[in-house]
């Protein structure tokens, strides 16, 4: 719950709301920060491939999300020395191994949505109003 | 990628921004729906300890956050018949299966805090002012 990133033994809680671990569970699981990081998981690319590949991104958001993901380590941008200049994007260690897990529950997610769909009918078939 | 709920067998994908599935992810893994699920899945509660658990979260917020997991199937509202009513709120095993999921994130993303403020650390001094 501390910021000082030299107390290794800390325990961080995402429950608490001073804790940074909040900041970056919310960077990995946001809109756009989960799709970043799966669309990532399928291999590197450079940013108008990732935009083709999280589909409904905005320039803006995408160049934002990426920035918090690389700030908090999960993304390495390179720089390649052509010309024009091109820019490589792609997981770290540590944001493959975010990915994988990410990746687990969007997967469960999609495969659960014919489950998902028949309680929202049934929730708002409960709810709809009272006709004749 | 339908909204028709019969089609059992369609593939649904968070990638494609028409998908209803993306929207679910959302609900699992925004802001206060990830850590309204992790709460549950400590055991089911009551609206005010559910508050407690969920540190900062208002009264509004999570209000709207259970009704979108409640309508998703991913959490089962129940009235008790007492005098003053109570409302208990608890997770379904579909959300049982997805907080499990997350936890694994959450517990994840917590574990891998020092790296990530560490990260931050070296990012934020790449891009310091020069002084002096």
């Amino acid at each position: 719950m501390s910021d000082d990133p030299g107390l290794e033994g800390l325990a961080f809680n995402v429950f608490a709301k001073a804790c940074p671990s909040r900041g970056t569970l919310e960077h990995v699981t946001g809109r756009w920060g989960s799709l970043t990081l799966g669309a990532l998981h399928e291999g590197g690319a450079r940013f108008n491939e990732l935009r083709r590949r999280v589909d409904g991104v905005s320039e803006k958001m995408l160049s934002q999300t990426l920035h918090a993901l690389e700030r908090d380590g999960l993304v390495h941008r390179e720089a390649q020395p052509t010309n024009p200049p091109r820019v490589d994007y792609r997981l770290t260690p540590l944001g493959t191994e975010v990915a994988e897990r990410l990746l687990g529950l969007i997967h469960l997610v999609e495969g659960r949505m014919p489950q998902v769909l028949a309680a929202r009918e049934s929730y708002d078939a409960e709810r709809a109003p009272v006709t004749g």
